[in-house]
């Protein structure tokens, strides 16, 4: 076990009716707020509105950004950056899910320097300040809310990259369950496959950490398990929609990796695929995990899958290793492919080999990821032709 | 399920070595630092001598005061707050347990008021500001390195009597397993008792609230009760007093809480033991938790107590709910007086019942704690009859 160090700031507002919080909550950084949103999803359920009526209440300038894509594009973060320099702006609110908020952090940090934003991806430009980030959540899934990192993608060279910072953690986030009530089925279920995803990243490495993590793992994976089929079926079920944004924010905010440090798997995979197809990115590491977990289990892997199998799905525990292992991947198919209602192969969704090879380069940048089964372009590539 | 704010500002330093960023640390906040301790347990396990070479380094000029009682005094903490004032401190620095680190909040906040430290308890004297707060937990037990609340001794009037404010969280906690190798067993075996409490007074509640926070105390117990009796005969295995540290932090920290907002029990009815007796307050809890259990069990509770017994020990689910629960009884008399072999009754540490009827009605001041099962004056007198 190595050291690590904790630092989470987010303070977060959860529940019912915290939005009345906002206005005091924005003024402590200034007058000017930048408000940035997906589509107009937020004008029907409401949430707009709030928002300019908080904001004016405090007397506070609101300008905007509107039209993030679901996978957000670097000329969207330059958009936001250009607006903040041209109207001096003080604070940057997001409204929207993943997506709109890992928008929102590069903006927040592009305001501050003169690099162009794609620079934090690929030049690693210093992230040496940002705006303060204040997020309202509307969907459930990538914890942005809550961590210190972002995913942008450029569609010029088909890249879909991640950086983290400190600055980058929002100062204020509103998690109120009720708004998510309007999120359809497929994004529901999509959301809950991605944090589902976020947990197993940590939990399935053979890098040894605190026992106390993985049983927090075990249960943030329990309440994902129970609750993410709950929300499909019964959009405004409070109890299922609470459980799944709280576990969502603490299934990736770092609490629970300690000190692991290993690399994770499938979302490296899924990058490149929605970097080059656009597919939600909880739908294609839907695809991708129970392939993975097939590939990665062996001899030496078991023990994991042992653990897994039993706390998360209460597996018979007297049963042989290697026979829970297998049939805790059943129950993570059973969950993503039955109850969640996702597909589950690449066929399904239109990705055909053509790009196989460029793309499991890309996943492991040419090199080998250092996960809990170390994955190279040809163990990759062989997992993507196992999803079609 | 009420709406919650979730705020845990401290940056924790966990693990070996860590102790090289305290220089640094202390130093973004001034130049003057207060070093508050208890014995001089500190001076044989080379902390002390880390402290001062780490506040040498950065140019710091160290102030003492040493002496902190395990129940620690409200006399102590008057001295703190005049060593504070008239040295013009800019940090004040806990090296030791919670009683250390308790003392050292009140002597922050009181370095910024003109109002006596025993006003804070007893007359809800403001606490608008405090001195930053820096600790080095040397005893994992009672979580005030991560929490906002502090309980002192007010030996005039047999009063131990707790606070909170958000100024009283700590802003930079370091914990290094290591640290804690020296405590003996009977200490390590309180500590763990005091932080299996802590989990137990938010889980056990008639209020609901989020299942995740159910299942991430379920993982805090498990953790508590594996590793307690492993630091117990192991002192320096790294990994049970690793997973103890950590799991004591969380425990009270606010996190499991939620909304939360149900009176605790067993605390209560400890602190008044302590004030009136000056036991350890894991060794009261420790008598206290099986016979409030027992006192609480009925056919409106018994459902949390089969959940309990069976996540958490793992009794066989399929066993009437009424025998798992007394079955879980069991299993926590093991871990307490088997296990961490702690005493099992009052009248083995030497208290009778000649304060029963005011400690009773101290511990419920004098009105019903709306508690997992409420407990007003005659109920606390039961249980500690029961602890006889």
């Amino acid at each position: 076990m190595n050291p690590f160090i904790y630092e989470i700031p987010t303070k977060v507002y959860f529940g019912e009716n915290q939005l009345q919080h906002l206005g005091t909550e924005l003024k402590q950084f200034g007058n000017r707020v930048l408000l940035v949103y997906g589509g107009g999803s937020i004008k029907r359920n409401g949430v707009y509105d709030t928002v300019i009526s908080q904001a004016k209440e405090v007397g506070m300038e609101v300008f905007e950004l509107s039209g993030v894509e679901p996978n957000p594009r670097v000329d969207t973060v330059r958009k936001g950056v250009r607006l903040c320099k041209d109207n001096n702006i003080d604070v940057v609110l997001a409204v929207g899910g993943g997506s709109t908020i890992d928008a929102v952090k590069f903006i927040a940090a592009g305001a501050c320097t003169e690099a162009d934003p794609w620079d934090f991806f690929t030049k690693g430009a210093a992230i040496d300040s940002a705006l303060p980030i204040v997020t309202i959540l509307t969907l459930a899934a990538t914890g942005s809310e809550m961590d210190s990192c972002g995913v942008i993608s450029n569609e010029e060279t088909n890249d879909k990259l991640a950086r983290y910072s400190d600055y980058l953690f929002p100062k204020v986030s509103f998690l109120d369950p009720t708004i998510t009530y309007s999120v359809n089925e497929y994004q529901t279920a999509c959301g809950a496959a991605d944090m589902l995803s976020h947990v197993m990243e940590v939990y399935f490495t053979m890098e040894k950490d605190l026992y106390m993590l993985d049983a927090v793992m075990e249960g943030l994976m329990k309440t994902i398990v129970k609750y993410g089929p709950v929300a499909v079926k019964e959009p405004q079920n409070y109890e299922a929609r609470a459980n799944l944004m709280w576990a969502g924010s603490w299934a990736i905010n770092g609490f629970i990796a300690g000190s692991k440090n290993t690399a994770w798997s499938c979302h490296p995979m899924e990058h490149v695929l929605s970097a080059y197809y656009d597919i939600t990115h909880g739908l294609g590491l839907a695809i991708l995990t129970p392939k993975w977990m097939e590939y990665c289990l062996d001899e030496s892997t078991v023990d994991k899958f042992y653990q897994f199998g039993t706390n998360v799905f209460g597996i018979n525990p007297s049963l042989p290793p290697m026979e829970v292992a297998k049939k805790s991947i059943e129950q993570v198919k059973t969950f993503l492919y039955k109850d969640l209602d996702l597909k589950s192969t690449l066929t399904e969704v239109g990705i055909g080999t053509e790009h196989f090879d460029i793309m499991a380069e890309k996943a492991c940048k040419g090199k080998v990821l250092p996960a809990f089964k170390p994955l190279g372009k040809q163990d990759i590539k062989s997992i993507f032709e196992m999803c079609l």
